[in-house]
């Protein structure tokens, strides 16, 4: 396993791989790695013949009063993992590596970032299609692996990538949940004990929503009101939002038809989480 | 000579020609071919295996007001002399090829785009970036290559590749001049005769300032202010702007030094024409 940090050192390492045809996997992550971007490291694996995994903590995808400061860093444990799951690139840049001092070229994906998390996060997403379209533009990946938890990222990145013809696949593998059914995520690592408690109160209301969905129910209004009520009895628990869209242009649906992203960020204590599901009909 | 529409069926066409490591040199064009963009052609030639030009009227950097509609269309004259210059592939995409009905995906080049051209043609830089990421990543040439006359969209076009990490060489070429020194330009087929004389103010009055630099001149405003006057003789010219600014940064000098770009863009009848040149002190 190599560990590169220059952009330039790692697209001149992977050129030869990409002149001899070699597929390339990429898993971009922001480090912190769970079971989750191990489920994504292990399909890259079985689906090409070199795999890059990058870590990068992207300060473009931070608001000013979010967590980028204190987002977990545990890039010894990382590597080790990495190397467990014989990845073959590590790529580390610094942060003056990615963004220059006069760096001002942004990529935005419109509609898709301005709904969901784009509301409380505003200029998350365009972060996020910035430095997934450099991402991009360093390893020339053949496939790139995203994780559904964070759903509305894969849908901009699969859109993105679409729109501006980048020659790469975007493979987008199922969330990752511990036995109880918390979906996994870095930012788990916030939570106290009671709030680990409180925080299963995410993919409940998603199985409630689901269960509600199999027995019939059409109406996302009445849908969201039990997932409220459910939501409103841990005190801990504020609601960011809870929403029904539609799965490709995350407009939310007048009747659960078709393919329907379900989607909420629930604040546990001072720790903003996400989960969804899809449900088709 | 293969003239190609679809995007997907040029980038599979490129493909053996990038795995075998043969250099591809890319001329982007709106069609209208001038000896200008002959001479990017000609340059490309020289210094690649494989060349592809593009012509391609980008609805996306036109303004509502603009000359969408009339922006001249020879096709078959391009084609003739495309063949005659010994281009590889002639990229004809349709509008539909390349903006897909919920196309929705921008690349911004902030602060360059802002200014200069950018303050009369909002979003016209924003088009630019965006349909030149685009066809970067359809043809994923080694070198494109560029006309000075569209200076600020040459300098965003460079910055844009550097900040994306796009691997892609920017090479500026000279630009062409009629005899008696107007820019060669695909508008100029918009000017009558007497428009056409008009027309050489744009660029007397820049070989007034650069006599004017290579004399000694330091202050900014006083080479603007003669450069007016020159202009403001012709009844017919309405200036848009005259600016002199740093030829990277593109932020006003306050004294000439270093490398300086003057610009200026002056409408000679219904026709917005542009011209610049660099100085270096």
């Amino acid at each position: 396993m190599k560990t590169i940090k220059p952009p330039l050192v790692l697209y001149n390492a992977l050129k030869k791989s990409r002149l001899s045809g070699s597929s390339i996997g990429f898993v971009p992550t922001m480090g912190a790695l769970h079971a989750g971007h191990i489920s994504l490291i292990r399909q890259a694996r079985q689906e090409n013949a070199i795999i890059v995994v990058s870590i990068f903590v992207n300060p473009a995808q931070f608001g000013p009063k979010e967590d980028l400061k204190k987002y977990p860093r545990p890039l010894n444990k990382d590597l080790a993992l990495c190397r467990k799951e014989r990845v073959d690139f590590v790529f580390l840049p610094s942060i003056k590596d990615i963004y220059s001092e006069d760096f001002s070229t942004y990529v935005s994906v419109e509609k898709l970032s301005g709904v969901l998390c784009g509301i409380a996060r505003p200029g998350h997403f365009r972060g996020v299609a910035t430095i997934v379209t450099k991402l991009l533009n360093i390893i020339q990946p053949d496939v790139i692996y995203l994780g559904q938890k964070d759903a509305q990222q894969a849908i901009i990145i699969k859109k993105m990538a679409r729109d501006l013809n980048i020659p790469v696949k975007v493979k987008i593998m199922p969330t990752v949940r511990q036995s109880d059914g918390l979906a996994l995520s870095s930012r788990n690592a916030y939570l106290d004990k009671k709030e680990r408690l409180d925080a299963l109160v995410l993919s409940k209301a998603l199985s409630l929503a689901k269960l509600l969905v199999n027995s019939g129910a059409k109406s996302p209004l009445r849908i969201i009101s039990r997932m409220k009520q459910l939501i409103s009895r841990k005190k801990n628990a504020r609601i960011d939002y809870i929403a029904i869209v539609d799965a490709a242009s995350l407009k939310p649906v007048r009747k659960i038809s078709g393919e329907c992203l379900i989607a909420l960020a629930v604040r546990i204590g001072r720790t903003r989480l996400i989960d969804n599901i899809i449900v088709r009909v």
